[in-house]
């Protein structure tokens, strides 16, 4: 790109983000030459067209979207840039495939400081460059003041699923044990305690990590694996009973099985949140055939984001679709979908 | 989808967006599978996974994104939902390639009725149908009131680009044609009329279409072609000065050979618009080697979408990337790219 083209260099440090740099003319260009190229720098979107075009491996492929508007922007852990390349590549993950490449979408509210902008755009660099998965294309708006909230960021993810595999939410069958690759509840206690300015002994981070590489080494090992879904909006709870929806079965977990970091545990009692309805950014649900189970458990622990995974629990047949839980106290509950809204805008 | 789920159905006629709907939870479930997969019915959204998988042919692939914020969500000749489509299914095809799959990612506020989200989803499903390329894969969030506008889109899609084909903005050399697919301005100026509420005895309506069937019929008669996009934010004025600057060429262009409607040309000069920069949504600027350009010509016009073509001008060295026209008063003038903001939330 020709610098020289512009009168003056971007303002990084006290700038705002004003509707020309939405209009399609010389100051859009000027924000994506110097803002967003330099930080996602690759030769997909250094070629300034208004599509990427690259090869691709044989096989199927997959593709997924995922639109951020999280509230707060920044949040202990993360921000929205790490977290809308994490949702999408995770998304692309739980079919199974290798995540190849991203598209983002960013809509942008007038009057946001550019600073901030830099840094958020840095961050999703970051992320993309950690994970292997660039962001080869993109596009930004800019709404009025009032008509947007800071920035909004939709990626799309497309990946190629490797020979054999085949991994749906309507496959869970009875029998099928139930995986869980880490603690919950990290991600929305970390935006909670943000937004209600608590603090903690020990402060609790969101869990947002890209997964793709804990799902190679499980698909590579057990390649029968059912099921695999991020317990993301609605949490745990709501990602189960959508897979006993999908597939036609009930569940049966024991809560004691379920990892949960005591701090996130005491923080929930406190903000009066059901842990099992949290929003995680980083965990993954798996569910296998039971004679793989134990094998499936030990290629996730042997990997740094599955360390503290446990088998949770159990498909079961029931027309109802239930999932049902066995508590820590020895009692039985019916853990059902989430009704209203716990924790808005929480990706 | 087990639609018994649900102890009622949603009141798609005077029920309103609430937060509960991006919750994750059973309220979004509901709204996805009565609202969403009802109106884009395909098999691969019907799977019901967070992502879609399928087969594509081989070759080069394409991704392009584009997000929607437009102003009016509803205009002559469209809304927000077809333009969601056709603006993205056209960014794939300004690479020659054939569009294949769509993904959509909504932002709605909080408030929205359900009656116009329904009407801009059928009109969604109907642009896809109607193109051919299915939105396989969504999502969906709501944010607060005050905090988005209705609704955005935003979209992405993938194609396959054709053996031999190898379409760039930077390849643009001196001597080649510059081709227009037809009339400038349409978009633009039905948008700006529902706006200001104006009307005029004949109406203006958007040109928004998806191109890529013209676009087919283009390639297999000119692989040759080097550079194809469609002139929308900031217009045709904005689109040629960034090839020019990505191919380091300029451009001669002839005013009087630009087609225009009587209308639109009227239009603009109530609204104080220079048409040149007015936003299209169904047209497409070609560049070609001069020998093939008359050829491309008579393929342009004899597809319904093209027959208005003509050849606009040509490039020309210019170190300065400058972008001249000869103006229907034989006087000449620099054609700059868009400086300000003309018409914010065109699209």
């Amino acid at each position: 790109m020709n610098k020289k083209r512009y009168t003056s260099r971007l303002d990084l440090k006290n700038g705002t983000v004003d509707m020309t740099h939405g209009s399609g003319g010389r100051a859009m260009a000027q924000l994506i030459d110097e803002l967003f190229v330099g930080a996602l720098d690759n030769e997909l979107l250094r070629q300034g067209n208004d599509q990427a075009i690259f090869e691709v491996p044989p096989g199927r492929m997959v593709m997924s979207v995922d639109g951020h508007v999280i509230s707060p922007l920044f949040f202990p852990g993360g921000d929205i840039g790490s977290l809308s390349v994490h949702g999408t590549v995770n998304d692309v993950a739980m079919s199974g495939a290798r995540p190849l490449y991203l598209s983002a979408g960013f809509i942008l509210e007038e009057g946001f400081p550019l600073a901030d902008l830099k840094r958020i755009v840095e961050s999703m660099a970051g992320a993309a460059n950690a994970a292997g998965v660039p962001v080869v294309t993109g596009d930004t708006k800019v709404v009025e003041k009032g008509k947007g909230d800071g920035v909004f960021i939709t990626t799309t993810g497309i990946g190629v699923v490797p020979e054999g595999i085949n991994i749906s939410g309507d496959l869970a069958r009875p029998g099928d044990r139930i995986l869980l690759s880490g603690s919950i509840g990290d991600h929305g206690v970390a935006i909670m305690s943000k937004r209600e300015n608590l603090s903690f002994e020990t402060a609790v981070e969101s869990d947002s990590q890209a997964l793709h590489d804990l799902v190679a080494d499980m698909v590579a090992a057990v390649p029968a694996i059912h099921c695999l879904r991020d317990p993301t909006r609605g949490g745990l709870a709501t990602t189960l009973n959508e897979i006993a929806r999908q597939s036609g079965v009930g569940m049966q977990l024991q809560e004691e099985a379920i990892p949960m970091k005591p701090e996130v545990h005491a923080a929930c009692e406190l903000l009066g949140l059901d842990p099992l309805y949290v929003a995680n950014e980083g965990k993954l649900i798996a569910i296998c055939p039971a004679r793989e189970a134990e094998r499936l458990l030990a290629v996730m622990r042997a990997h740094p984001k599955g360390a503290e995974a446990a088998i949770i629990g159990e498909v079961i047949e029931d027309e109802h679709n239930f999932i049902q839980m066995e508590t820590s106290f020895g009692g039985s509950r019916v853990v059902d979908w989430l009704a209203g809204e716990q924790l808005p805008r929480i990706c």
